[in-house]
Parts: structure tokens; sequence; C-alpha cells
């Protein structure tokens, strides 16, 4: 069954290592028409590149996307689309001696355990340079969903203990500090705490919430495939998220009925509307029409620099010092990537909603009748 | 698509409504040769059936389960098992007057939005009652992993403020109390609790956790079908569960990298384990071996007896009183519900994980050649 | 992964043994608003139940199919249908013999071979009764095509040598005759042939060929899930089926190019449509807007009263005399088994076939706004 | 849904068009530890790449595959292997002219209704280079069924109505004539007839047989997913295929039972087997541990140079002369497609049987606890 196939009618399939060839996606599943140009994915791709700033790794990777298939006269043909993101880096070296140990809050333990082996140049295939493959295809997704009326925003809401105030919510600030935060105040705070905690040899967590905007009601499949369980997997399905929350999320655990109850309502354009969203835009697993709103906690980068106990492969207990270039925070460069993993989701079940009512079905069929 | 199947080697595919005939499940892909009798299943639908105690409703369904196929001379044939609970007490008469609005916390008005109608009986698909299926297939999923020496337990943590304290855990005690918590006394403050907010004709919400026990290092798959991913979607596929989190989830954000982090180690026994858990038995995606903890929040019943405003299917603004029999908590009788869940998702990529290794599979083979 | 669900959008989940409790079927992904009760469904099963003529079992089944869920106000509500036939006369005391042998022709060795044991009585899984649930379940695909234009219709095309004259074909001949040929004089000479082979204890084989009539074109996805070849393994699925054909089927490994090809033309009525129909309907594995033509071609009864050679449980070599209630031509009750299959994949493609083209998804998107 | 995705547990995602950048396969699912490098997928690629005969396509592709992902130290490492094969030679020249029409026996017409435009470079998508991605996935599948000690062998059966002479089947000849069959007197007859039909801008159908030794019984799921129905599949996926058969295949539809029943018997040396093979090693739609047999049928090649009638997109009746690279024969490049699709489907079978039985469940992870 392995795990790098995603989705059940937009399909993207990943590959690709840290210190491999390269990273790439087939996105099986697209539809004919969309117009789609590298420049459409590299935007996308620049948000999560290295080197960005003083918060990521110095790998200076340039991860320039190539379209190898599925798009011809500049749009997608309804056929495979075959992305690739060439790796130029890899410098191996850095990693031959990890490859005797286990590195704590990593998967070398693991991939040991369930493979016999791993490649451990830079994490192999658990390297967070995975995540370029799920970009990439969720550039796609975003431009689907962008021509439909819905769009897809992620940002840093916290970090370690710094998190945005929402009264000063700045939605143009996102893409101007290296934080991605909507903030510029917390940015701020945020930046000067994880360069405390990088002189530290340390590292720090933080939260990043999406938020997805002009979504129509009734997306979502009910019992299993329901838009908040598949959000779910999507969003746990990022390395080093430890939670997941839908609208008031944890806190709906203490708050009463009547308080987490949103009432609907006729507002004053005639439009359905509910009063509050304490649901996130989900009632019953289907989207109800109002934002969805989603939250991912990351933990703090396990690769640190300061001295830490493992075991080697021979079975002795050790203490070891990582090397490396590493990110003391995951959260900024990986906003782009809640996005991506938000987009392929809602399009995925977007597009498997359009079979669930007859008359629209027939409605479809007769508009379409040659 | 629709949702109502889980699962990709041991899938399940489940049907029924509160007020239809009855709720089912079809089991496809459970190995033959294990030992299954109507008795094993009914002790797990009895902890989640209506009338157990004074916080569920006293909806009086015996809950009765039928094994339709799939089981012969006491042990499972490898084909499909189909599993029947009869519906006996509808009183559709109740929920007459819901069919003309749209209930504030409920499915009612996005079913109605993706099908053009629904079946407004008691929620209809969407009524808790669904997870009768979930737990009579889980019940198979955890009896098969008891066959392999692994164990699931799931039990109240916490409802509204009141906490259970770990240092007073006693398994035992789990389904001694009405609320299936393992700390007697914090079991009477949330008594008190709920009595309290039924009185004021509220209702609370709350945590279940799960730990399983015994898993083998391995089990789960890289990048999309995580471990944890997975259980996220099993479990955030409840209704009513906002948030979920493996180990030490939300609190990750908020810990340093030096905290957060696992240290391996070679115990007394020459055994390879973690000094602490913060990970919650899951690297990369796949268990390590430790104890797997995973907790689901719970939203408060949505359906409350105070008055509240709503609109009906005319697009009028309009105050309702909800009647009919329902739990100020969905808490106690989910327990079990989780508990099937994440055993159903265990043993799937359990059975999946058994073809990662080419040495492993001719192993396979090579001991089972003619 | 085991073999009991079928379908990608509309999706079915069997089950059954043929001297178990019943036989039945849960279908998932059916669109709301169909119209449906028992009776649509029961007129099909009417066609493959045992007892109808001298050439099938006496087994006197009634099969009563029962809805269970998924239908509301006598309209499908787009949640999983259960449907159930419960079996009235399994006469397990007629194959206690069975369990110590390997009957020729059947699976009774490799289920053995691949479960550690098997349900004996009546081939348990394996029987014929598991056509059932696939009869159902494809009364509602049928139906649904109708609603949108398609037809889809089966008969018997051969027996043994005895041929339909395509001159001769007489469509209400069909339901007409024991045999489902429409061809009354080939029908009454195929009558003598199978009346000939069961008084020598033996049994015969025959083609049936279903057409699809009014399918748009473009139905049917490239490359793996083409429409031919998600056709051949539904109808290859089906029990005693060797060979599947499209159009010219075989024949066209003998013929040349310019033979083969069929031209494209406008007729007189300005439509697009082919000077002929070799390639079945299908090019390049959609739908080409032309009748959909395949054959499936079955074994002669594998359960005949001759003495057979075989071996026993116990590695002897014996020979064996079968009892019990047998056809000696398994065709006519397969013709609407070919047929269920037939809708079931064309409806699944069908409903896929929606998502192809962004400029259609849009617009259905902008038809249903609110 | 679309429909490059092929597989359930050995997965292969396909991608690329005749004449864009490349053609490729990420391989999902591959077990660890297997060894693998260029040489062991090339050997197959080569036998399908054009210009080998001068019944094949003048162009002159090298079709050199480079392995991207997956492989580390010169063996899988259980993530997904991505390969690539750059097309070296595309004349886009040639094709600019069948933009504007529909050529007979193409995927033309069908590509346009389905997503209102396509790539008619070369057939785009719908080319025979499609087929590169399969025999570099089926390469991997291969090898590891040799692991396991089976075997696929496919051949030209027949071209035209030139068949081979079982008493001449001399395996190692199949490699050494271009038509790949296994009867040296049979292929120069054959040569003969397809150099004739070339020389009358025509072209000429065939049968390809592959045979499947060593496979052990048990391996295909019940009901749907039957060895048969998914090799059925298969094999008609791969272009110019409209007929596929098991074992006796089209001909059981004219015997009798007595004579297509295979007995079981004890042999020499105390094994079980049968006395005769006409079920092609599957019972049940399980194998059966005797040899698997099958046959695919190819249409001529459609594209002739022969003056035919078609349409062009301006909805008018004109007539064609088709240029380009063609071969006049599809069956011999063809016969290591169908190698490459028989192992995957084996392949995938074979894994999923893994978790067919409680008992061999327990023993594999007893066998490796720690």
């Amino acid at each position: 069954m392995a795990g790098s196939i995603f989705g059940n009618i937009f399909k993207i399939s990943t590959w690709g290592e840290s210190h491999g060839k390269g990273v790439g996606v087939v996105v099986d599943g697209c539809p004919a028409g969309v117009p789609l140009c590298e420049e459409d994915i590299q935007i996308f791709l620049n948000r999560r590149k290295p080197g960005q700033s003083r918060f990521s790794t110095p790998r200076a990777e340039d991860d320039v996307v190539e379209i190898l298939s599925g798009v011809f006269d500049g749009k997608t043909t309804g056929t495979p689309i075959s992305l690739v993101v060439f790796n130029k880096t890899q410098r191996s070296s850095d990693y031959s001696e990890i490859a005797s140990y286990y590195r704590p809050g990593h998967a070398d333990y693991t991939f040991d355990m369930k493979y016999g082996f791993r490649d451990y140049r830079g994490g192999g295939r658990s390297s967070g340079r995975e995540t370029i493959a799920r970009v990439a295809a969720g550039a796609i997704a975003i431009k689907i969903l962008g021509m439909l009326g819905i769009s897809v925003m992620a940002y840093t809401k916290s970090i370690g203990e710094v998190e945005i105030d929402m009264n000063n919510f700045d939605e143009a600030e996102i893409l101007k500090n290296m934080l991605y935060m909507p903030d510029r105040i917390a940015a701020e705070k945020a930046s000067e705490l994880v360069d405390a905690k990088r002189a530290e040899c340390d590292s720090v967590g933080g939260v990043v919430e999406c938020v997805v905007k002009g979504l129509m009601p009734g997306v979502g499949e009910t019992v299993f495939n329901k838009l908040d369980a598949s959000l779910a997997k999507a969003i746990m399905s990022i390395g080093a998220v430890k939670a997941f929350e839908i609208g008031d999320g944890v806190n709906v655990a203490k708050t009463l009925g009547s308080d987490n109850n949103d009432s609907f309502m006729i507002n004053g354009a005639g439009k359905v509307c509910k009063e509050t969203n304490h649901a996130g835009g989900i009632l019953g697993g289907m989207s109800d029409g109002d934002d969805v709103i989603l939250r991912a906690y990351f933990k703090p980068t396990p690769s640190i620099f300061k001295e830490q106990h493992t075991i080697n492969k021979s079975g002795e207990n050790i203490d070891i010092n990582i090397k490396g270039r590493h990110d003391p925070i995951i959260v900024p460069r990986a906003v782009v990537v809640v996005e991506a993993m938000t987009a392929l989701t809602v399009l995925d079940l977007l597009l498997m909603s359009m079979t669930s009512d007859i008359n629209r079905i027939k409605g479809f069929f007769s508009d379409n009748a040659n």
C-alpha cells in the first residue's frame, strides 16, 4: 500500500529524497483546460525554499520546478502532470556519521525497523524536502480552487509562547515577514525568541492556522470521508505535526452546548449564514458555507545542536552532537505546506461532491449533450 | 466516492440510519481462522448502547448484533462478515417537527445542501447510531490485535473542566463508573457537573484518551499514510470530535526541542526503549515500539433543550425548542467508539506493513511452501 | 484487500454464502434523489433466480430482496443502501460429503490453500448465489443509467455450437424463452442440446453478449481505467467466464487495418457517427458514442453427475459422483449478471468522467450556486 | 479518478506523452531490500524500443531509463522509485496535420469529447510510448517475482493467420527473431505476411500468449479481485487489445463439462497437480499452483498509409493519408508489455494474499519479533 499517494479523484503520487537526484510529484486526475505554467508553481515553492531567512537552513537550493508532462498549449490536458525539482547541493558527507545511530525525534529507528535499512543521507525520504512535492501539487489545486472562487490562506499563528493578536491581523503582512505572521509586532517578538533559542542550540515549536473562504456548502462525505477528518489526515501527515483542530478545536471540550452551537440566521442580503463559527465551517463532516478554519501544532525541530543521549545500531548507549544545516523552527516554511495540503483535500472532496445528487448529475449531462 | 467505506486491507462498509430498519457493517478483508461469535462483538456494543446510565439517552435499545455471513464452524472464513443490529424502538413521531428547520450544531443544513433533501428522522445517517457499525467492526479488529499481543484501551480523560488525576489512574475503574473514567473521584465530580448542566437544559464536552500497547515498531506508511495521520482521520470522522492529538499534542507548540525529543536507550533487559514518550509512540509516522497515545476532543451534545435561534426551510428566522431523547454529554458512549476506530486503523496498517521488506516476504512464502 | 468491494464512486460491498443466512450488498455512493423501491430490484432478481425453467437448479428460492437503509420517502438519500436476500432452503446435508474432497473445476482446493479451510456448504462464498448481490446493485445502476438515457441489454448469443442468427434478432424474444436468446429458433435448438447433454450427465458452455446504447462519448479513463479494461475486469470476475471481448474481439487478430478501422462520418442528421463499429463503441479506452458491445464466454457447469477423478484432503486419488442441485448450463441465469456488471462499470466511469474538464466543472458549480 | 495509477499494494503511477519531455513512472509500495540497478530495467525496455527491426517504427529512440529515487546502496529502500525515460527524437512537425481531423481507430475523437482538446503530437498520452512506463515498472515486478521463484514469459502466438506450432515451441527462439515467436518457421512465414501487407500500405493483427510458472496456490481475491479478472483489466488496458482469455478461453463455450474439468491427482512426487490445465491455472479466481496461461488479441495498427475516410474538427467528411513513423504490426513490441502487465498484477495480488490467514500472519510477526 505504501504511503506516497494521496487523494481519490485529484490524486498525487510523490517521490524523492533529501540527497537523491531530486523530488517530484505526478498529479493524476487534474481536469483538462486549466491554464498552467511553471511560474504558477514556482511562486509557492519559493515560499518554502531554504535560505529565505536566518531562521531557515542555509542550504542554498534554488528548487526550480519543471513540468515534464500533462500540459499542452499552456493548458492541462487531463492526463498526468509530472513535476520535478532536481536537487543541487546535496552534501552527503555531512550525514555519513548519522548512519550509525538513531537521532532522537527522527524516523531513523522506525525506518530501520520497518525496511531493514535506510537512506540515511539527510533523512532520506523522511526529510522535509519531501514537502516540495506537496507544495508543487498544492499550487495546482489552489489555482483550480481559485477558478471556482475559493481561496486558501495559511499563516503562522504562534511560535512558542508568542501568539498573534487577532486585532492586529494584517493579511498583507504574512508574506512580508520571515515568519509568515499576519501581525508585525508578534513577528518581531517571535524572531527574538527564535534567535535566543538558536543561540542556546535549541529549537522551538508553533502553530499554523489556515482559512478556506468561498467554499460552497455540501463538500465532504458522510461518516468516514468527512471534510474535517480528511483535512486531519492531510495535515497530520506533514512531518512534525502532533495535533490538529477545526474551529474552536480543543476548547470545545470545556464549553457548553449553548455556547458552542452556532445559530443559523438569514442575513441582510437574504443569505443563510451563522451567527458564530465555532464549528470552523464544517457540520456533520460537510462544509456549511462559512469559512473553514483549521490549526496544525508543530513540534520543535528535532535536530538540535545540544548534546543528546541515544543508541547506535550496535545497541550501545551513546551521546551525540548533531551537525549539518537545520532550521531552529519548522513552522515558517511549513505554512505553505499546510496551505497545499488543505487545498489538495478540499479540491478532492469538492470534485467528489459533484456526484451526490441525481438531479444535478442530470443537469450536468443535459447541459453537455452534443 | 461517498464515505461509508473505511480501510485499505481490513475494509469496512457501514450502513444504516437512526430510524431505519437497522444499522450494520460488512467487513471485507478479515483474515480467515479468527475464532468469532456474536458475544465477542456484543460486549463492545453493550458499552455504547443507550440507557446505560442517567447520562445517556433513555432510548431503550437492546442493540443485539447478528452475524449474517463470513463465519463457519466458529471461525472467520476470510470472506465478508456481515453484521447487523436491527432497530427496535424508532419513534419517528418525535422527530417530525425537525423536518422543517435546521438544528444548530447538526448536519441538517449541510445534508440538504449536498443531497437536496434528508432523512430527518433522528438525524438519519448522521445519527450517533451510525457508530454501532464502527464498534461492531472494531470488536473484530481488537480481537485480532489481541491475538498478536496488542491491546487497545480508551477512557474518559476529562469532562468539562474535570480531568482525571493520572496519579489516581485505575484501569479497573474504567468499566465501573458510568462515565468510563479511570479515576473514581474525578468520575464523581464529573457526574455532578453533568447533572448540573442537564438541569440547566445544557450539555458539556470532554476528552477521550486511547492507549495502544504492544505494537511492534514499523507500523504506518511514510508520507501520507502515516500511523498518526491515519489515526487522525479515523478519530476525526467520529461525530462531534473537533481536535485530535498524538503524544504531547498541542503542547509541543510551546516546548523546546531539547525537552520534546525522546532519547533512545537500551534498557536493563537489553531492549531498545525511549527515556520519555512525548512522541506518543510514533516517529516519522511509524510506530516506535512504545505506547501509542492519542486524544479526541468532543464538543458538547448539540441537541440541547434550551431555546435556540435558527432558520427554517422557507428561509425564515425562528426560535426552536428541541425535544426527544438526547444525552447531555457525548463522551462516555464515545469511549468505545474511539477504541474501535483506533483498532481498525492500527490493524489495517499492521497488515499493510507485512509487505515492506523483501526478506520478510521471502521468509513468509518459504515458511508456507507446500 | 480482499475482493468483495467493487467500484470507485458508485461502490458496492457484497457478502453472503450459499448456505449461510443470506446474501446482500451495500451500495455506497449512490446519488441522492433516485426513486427506488424493492420492486425495481426484484424484477432483475427474478431473472436470475433458480427454478425458472428445467435448465436451472430445482432449488426453490424466492430470492425476495429487502431494502434496509438509504431510501427515504421513496428516494435514495445519498447514504449507503443496504440490500438483503435471506436464504430460505439451504439443505446443508446435500453437501456434507464434499467437505472431504476437491471437486474438479471448482474453488474447493484454492480456498483451502488460501484460507486454511473453507465453508464447503454449496460452495460457500464461491457459489453462484453470490451473484444475487451483483444483480441487486446492478438494478440500481441500470435505473440511474436509464434516467440519463442509457440502456443496457444482455442476451444469450450461443449455447455450445448453437448460435443466434443476427437476421432473426428479436429483442422481445429475450425474456420469452428460458434461455434468454433473442432468436426463437436458435433457442429451440439450444434447448434440445441442453436436454441431450443433461441426459448424458454432462453440461455445456455458451456466450453472453451485452449492448449499451445511448452512452455519451468520453466515458472511460486513459491508460489503466479504460472503459474496455474496466468492463473486462467486471465481466471476468463473474464465475465461469474464461474470455472477454469488445467489438470484433478475437477476430481482430486476423484482420487488416484497412478492414478493422471504423471511418468517422457526418450522418444525414449532421451528427458524428462511424460507418462501422468493429471497435465496439470504444476508442482509446473511452466511449465513442456508438453502441458498446461486449461478449463473455462461459465454461460448462463444473458440477456434473458423471463420475470424475480427483483427490481428497488426505491426499488420496479418488473417484467421485457429485450430487445436489445443479444447472446443466450456467449461461441463461448469467445473462442478467452480465447486464448488472456492465451497468455498474459504465455508471461508475460515467460519474468519474464528470471531473475531466474544468470548463464543465465551472459550469456545474455556477449552475448550482445559491 | 483518472486512470494512470495501477495496483493496490505495489502501485504504479505513470506519466508522459509521445512528444513531451519524456515518459516515466513512480512505483509506490515496492518492498525494501530488492537489489536494483538501471540495467535490470533497461534490458526490458530494449525489447520494446523502436527501430529494432524492419517491422517497427524507424523512430530511433534510445529509451534509456534513469532511476531518480527509491534506491540506495544498490537496493530499493521501500520508498517511491521514480523512473524516467527522456524523449529524444520528437519530430512534432510530422503530426501538425492531424490536429485538424480524427484518425480512424485512434483516440483523437474521444480525447476531444472528454477533455475539450488534446495533445495531438504523436497521439499524446494515447501513444504507444506510454507503455515504456509499464515495462519499466514491470521489470521490477518480474525481478521480485523471480526472487520468489516465479517466472513470467510472453511471446507472439500468432500474426494474422500464421500461428506457432506448439510442437515446434522453442523458448530460446523467442528473443532471436524479430517477431518474438517461439517457432522459427512460423516466424519466417509471419515475416513474409507482414512484409506483404506493409507493401500494400496495410497492417495486421495478432495474438500474444503469456505463461506464469511457479506461482503458489491461493493468489487472487474472491468475487471482484479475482486473479483472472485482474489480469483481464491489466491486459485489456494495453492499447489495441480487443479480447482476453485464460486457459482454454473462448473455446470453453463449445465444450462439455466432462471435457473442460481438470481432474486433480497426486503425482509421482506426492504433490497435488491436475491432469489437464484447461482452466489456465486459475480456479475460483485464485491460482491453483499450475501454470497461469493467458492470451491477448491485438488489432492491426490503426495508422495505415492507405487513403481513409474521416471527419475534421469542422464537421466535414474528408479523405486522409496518414504520414509519419508507424509499425505495420503492434504485436512484437507489445510482447514485453503483456509480460510487464502480467507481472504487475500477479505481484500485487501475491502481496495482498499475505493477509488471508490469521495463522500465517501470527507466524510472520512471531518470526520477526525483536
